[in-house]
């Protein structure tokens, strides 16, 4: 198997980007992360999008996204798995390489939600969720996970407050990221008192989503040092799969998904929760991110806030969660946010990670789920 | 790199199956698939769709056909490239396992457009081309098609009825499988009195688009026999992008996606169009096959009828082409067709074709196309 490593990564701002279209979005962000490593002659691009056929009207990406970007005779698809398809297209382009057929592989994610050309935004992310199970009766990504963390609270003795300070927590972290869509701090007030959106989770308990495109260059380890001075190595990367609806499994307060796609990603690596330094985690909403903490080891079951309340997970602690400020304050654009977390993880192990830089980061973590949990992609990187 | 076999394929009829879900098709396909090597254990589950957004309200699908395959916790996730889809989840399938992270793998593609629970089939269709510079337009797959058939008559001066004796080759190949859509015979004049679409191409130029599934199972070459005595090897398989709309080609009457995928896989597994002895091809319209002919090799620009005058097409001609009827008479289940292509040509080379069998055929080719040439993909098999 040949080792694969990150060369170069570039990221737009995550916001309501009004007049921007999809090709604009993904064209800064990959011209941003090839420029970065000499603008290297790409292989194959290999774009997470989700929504893009019901809001632009457009399906076909990879091919409308390499002409774009001039790339043209190159190969090209669109990976999709919800809102974990950059993370998906990730472990696509890492196998791309792995394999030995390819040299140089662009990948990302791009997502387009403000001003489509049609379609209605939150019944388009509804289809992450079961059509016929989940969707088809009203259920709403915010309920579902409503539910979830109603259950934990109790199952756990968990109070409402601890949660409203893993937002404080995040949206402190996002408030030094320039690409940030929410770079602003808010107290713990301001999560408790904002408006209730599926109870008991409130406006400030999820993440914004919004506009936005983040995309890395992929090449064999052998040969980073040809494209940059500054490169990481991908030591782990894998999936998980679980029933797409909730109500199929076992237990509602773990994600089986993180869990086991954590334990083949750190075996992979040859690491243990403890060696990870810094960690982009998925929290959609601060129960999302809560659990995630749990699946992937870094703290016992129904106890993040007690982890918490010792800075564990700040910078310089057991290990920094979300220095970007996460999902909650960078914003969540759907099917790019896994390529954020990646390109995140490689600026803090090359150390231009400007104001969120985390002290010698050394082994960085990305988690990306799809759905409420029906799929996750863990991927490990190593500084070169 | 590691050398990749198949070792199962299944596949669904393809028709208008009003009561059947995408779970349901993909189920059937790969179910057949799998039990046909001994049901070996799943390492990950890569599918082909383009429409299930749009036409089930469903994104996510890799985790809902894991799951309903009782496949969790796999590595699942969707490839979209339009009518490509399935090709470029073959693609990606092959990289999983040549990388060596990979063992098993099953991959295909599954599409329902009948009895959708929303959304347009035809519009939907329409996003595989440009959604800026063609279907804002009113431009649809037939008339961009009618102008390049239209542009292709004139210039090389090939009468219609040349066309007309394609489909009718089709069709007679198309009567002997017993999944195809429309599965009977036809003459020249079915096609010169059919309804006119888009001038010139009639409703008998045109590939009748369906539901249905295909699915292949990939291991390592060197653990084929493992799982079964009937397999065939990998021996090249390639992408290339052009651009989704046609206006900014150079030349209408090539797809320069084909030639560059087709010559990439030559090269890969070293062969020429000569030594072909069976491909399925992507003829949406009877323009698309003709072009499809030659971008492929198997015979000059502008000559295809005169090789077909000579029976070069046929089973037992220079190559077979489309055994199973091909898109026109097999039918066209938009992301899947790619899969379809792919197992019929391991049924060909495992020599399990029953009445649409190839005499000794050895080396079979698949052409899978996405949008109007935006993508192909390109994937070589040999028997094993």
């Amino acid at each position: 198997m040949r080792k694969v490593a990150i060369v170069g990564a570039g990221m737009t701002k995550v916001d309501k980007h009004w007049r921007r279209s999809l090709k604009e979005l993904f064209g800064e962000a990959g011209t941003a992360a090839l420029s970065g490593c000499g603008a290297p002659k790409v292989d194959a691009l290999i774009v997470g999008n989700m929504c893009a056929s019901d809001l632009s009207d457009q399906n076909n990406i990879g091919s409308l996204l390499a002409d774009y970007l001039g790339m043209n005779p190159t190969t090209a698809y669109r990976v999709e798995a919800a809102c974990g398809s950059g993370g998906a297209a990730f472990l696509a382009a890492y196998t791309a390489v792995a394999s030995g057929i390819y040299d140089v592989v662009l990948t990302g994610g791009v997502e387009k939600l403000t001003d489509g050309v049609g379609g209605n935004t939150t019944f388009s992310l509804g289809k992450a969720a079961d059509a016929e199970y989940e969707l088809f009766y009203g259920a709403s990504f915010v309920s579902l996970n409503a539910l979830i963390m109603r259950h934990y609270m109790g199952f756990y003795g968990v109070p409402r407050e601890a949660f409203a300070d893993l937002s404080v927590m995040m949206h402190r972290n996002g408030s030094k990221n320039p690409f940030a869509q929410l770079p602003f701090e808010i107290k713990r007030e301001t999560v408790l008192n904002s408006d209730m959106i599926s109870d008991p989770i409130t406006l400030f308990d999820c993440a914004p989503v919004g506009d936005g495109a983040a995309a890395v260059v992929l090449c064999p380890l052998e040969d980073a040092k040809r494209y940059s001075d500054a490169y990481v190595e991908v030591a782990g990367v894998a999936g998980a799969s679980d029933t797409i609806n909730i109500a199929s499994r076992d237990d509602l307060l773990t994600f089986r998904s993180t869990v086991v796609a954590a334990d083949r990603a750190y075996r992979m690596a040859r690491v243990t929760p403890s060696d990870i330094d810094v960690a982009e985690i998925h929290d959609t909403f601060t129960i999302t991110g809560a659990i995630s903490l749990e699946d992937l080891g870094f703290c016992e079951r129904g106890k993040f806030h007690k982890m918490m309340e010792n800075g564990a997970f700040e910078p310089g602690g057991l290990v920094a969660i979300n220095p970007s400020g996460g999902l909650k304050s960078r914003g969540h654009p759907v099917g790019a946010t896994g390529a954020y977390q990646i390109a995140e993880i490689f600026l803090q192990l090359t150390g231009r990670a400007g104001r969120m830089q985390v002290p010698d980061a050394t082994v960085g973590l990305a988690q990306n789920i799809g759905g409420s949990g029906s799929c996750a992609f863990v991927s490990i990187l190593r500084r070169g």
